[in-house]
């Protein structure tokens, strides 16, 4: 599975995801097509050099073509494209993608896949607050992690496939895990503090409380800017490892809070030590 | 009350805050003076030009020529050394603060201190995850919030005095606050968030996910990292404010939780599209 056999690639879907993937691989010299039903994107990824080629629809003849294809849509679309297009796929591609939550898609899609293709799936944990291919930045991926999520499913020519993409790409840690592993973690890292800043946000109206906020709250509510309908998937898509997570974190905080309702110092003081000592290990990365 | 009349200040308890007042003042041409139980830290910040004058204890020729004093201390060591002290402060003199909780701290002092020396109290909404004057630093006053916080018993001039302080020191919002609202807002901005972060690091063991935490994660525990001594205290001196606000934000997951186990999509969106139109009103400052 040498890269120069795959020196054609596809993007599907050109989003801000997309687009850093597509500028980042035609930088390093591959032939990079792109799919997307907004035309603009197409358009403006055409215009700035970002891609080589593109079209608003699966265009036969580019599936046809594409050695590699990376899929960079919403769950619930990912599925229903590779339904509705993957005959046209090129026999012996190797698909991959870059969804935020894998159990509840990774094997659905092995599941219905040609057996002449192989789809490894992916997660490059990057991202910014903006959307679009016209936020597209190949930087993101710097210092990021790249996690390869492969099933019994796959050959290990694939998971080093994918291994030497996330290197390619630009990000500094890649590793494996399981589906599983990875939601489980994803519950934690990622959605349970999304839903943390989103109630930080509802829970009042404290808009009025713009002048006395600090750097430490502004940091924390900065997911508080949500995309509302890609978040909302990827929650419903990992329920029960987000539910678990949700609460373990409950539970730990009505802890803190009979901690202070009885006024023991002594039982908050060593929460916080805990969480000190813990907080440390993240500062040595 | 012009500033030329409190040309010498008493900063009392020198550490990162006391320090960085020290700093400030001193650069911009006071005399300042310092008083600190630790010998380490007196020594340091004269070797270093941080103060002109320094004591470990409350020496009475410094007491008796501060026109101003500043206290760094933790609320209870505060009203301590007032009630042991006081009576050596100069008449006339002008005392402020840097607590971070203020109801229960503010009404104690006036209520036990002499007739001829006047308190006003005020919150430097500033800090750093290090401590002492060795880390002591002015620049972290840049862009932050100084909060006045007068009772009825404080005169106009005090409260002036106390913003113009603010404004030397280089805070870039001076505002004026009851005690009470002050409390009821490092509440939900500044406490709950530190219990947010605490209760994160504490919920369960996830040291082996440091290779998977992205930024969002560091920026929301940045604030784990905690002194135990100083924020139990804090949180226990405002336990009513802080509980109401734990109340609020703990329903408010539980609420998220609920429509993520109904599987309730748009209800989901809605509380994503409330926070991220809240969030931007957090980002226009």
């Amino acid at each position: 599975m040498e890269w120069i056999s795959k020196s054609n690639i596809l993007v599907v879907g050109l989003g801000l995801m997309g687009g850093s993937y597509a500028r980042a691989l035609k930088r390093l010299g591959f032939h990079v097509s792109a799919v997307d039903v907004r035309e603009e994107s197409i358009r403006y990824a055409l215009e700035n050099g970002i891609i080589d080629r593109g079209a608003t629809e699966p265009d036969p003849g580019i599936l046809g073509a594409s050695d590699a294809v990376i899929f960079a849509l919403y769950p619930t679309v990912f599925k229903e494209w590779i339904r509705a297009h993957q005959a046209a796929l090129k026999p012996g591609a190797m698909l991959t993608d870059v969804t935020g939550v894998k159990s509840c898609v990774v094997y659905d899609i092995q599941a219905m896949l040609r057996p002449d293709v192989e789809f490894i799936a992916a997660h490059p944990m990057a991202g910014r607050e903006v959307y679009g291919v016209e936020n597209s930045d190949e930087r993101i991926f710097l210092g990021a992690n790249y996690i390869v999520t492969p099933t019994g499913q796959n050959t290990p020519e694939a998971v080093e496939w994918c291994k030497s993409l996330g290197k390619l790409l630009g990000f500094s840690r890649i590793s494996v895990l399981s589906p599983e592993e990875h939601d489980e973690m994803i519950g934690f890292v990622s959605q349970l503090t999304h839903c943390i800043a989103v109630a930080l946000m509802t829970c009042s109206d404290n808009r009025h409380l713009v002048d006395y906020t600090g750097d430490s709250f502004r940091d924390l509510t900065r997911i508080a800017n949500i995309n509302d309908a890609m978040w909302s998937e990827l929650f419903l898509m990992n329920r029960e490892a987000l539910l678990r997570q949700m609460d373990g974190f409950i539970g730990e905080l009505e802890t803190l809070r009979g901690l202070l309702a009885d006024g023991d110092r002594e039982g908050l003081r060593e929460k916080m030590r805990l969480s000190t000592e813990r907080r440390s290990y993240f500062n040595k990365r």
